[in-house]
């Protein structure tokens, strides 16, 4: 099972995304983040190709979608909070949008 | 452009999808279902099929899905409420389901 990440791995792999774009959750150990696309089968190609990376690494978004926009929530229920798998996962998010 | 649904055509099509897991949205005129799959893939896939359709219509839901769970909402942007595209994107989730 996944360990929260430390205050080290914190700085690492969380501190480049939160100045990328992510931001915490209020009141939640998640980070969210919005896409924008140029139309709906953009968006939804976007979700399509996230999709099945999240089933490979058996680790899934909350994720809304409505048109063009996709709002991303990364939080490992499991663990209660951020892990390498959320990092991880919302890297690979931004090579796929 | 589509126009809201007359009172006539609420009875005829929305009160079915009323009655069949669909619910009106608080203070907005918008349908509401919650469907449930047994695992992220077949949640995924029933997106998926949807998706295309819903392209094909030139209609789009919004939607949040978390794992298993898929939470659809329908309503017409551009007509202020519930249309015929609504009803018509309803049923052919409830029969992708």
């Amino acid at each position: 099972m996944m360990e929260k990440l430390t205050d080290t791995e914190r700085e690492e792999h969380l501190n480049p995304l939160l100045a990328d774009g992510w931001a915490m959750v209020e009141g939640r150990d998640a980070i969210k983040k919005t896409f924008e696309f140029k139309n709906f089968v953009d968006a939804f190609g976007f979700m399509t190709k996230a999709a099945i990376w999240a089933e490979k690494m058996n680790h899934h978004p909350e994720w809304f979608n409505v048109f063009k926009t996709v709002e991303v929530t990364l939080s490992t229920h499991d663990a209660g909070g951020l892990t390498e798998n959320d990092t991880k996962l919302a890297r690979k998010m931004d090579a796929l949008a």
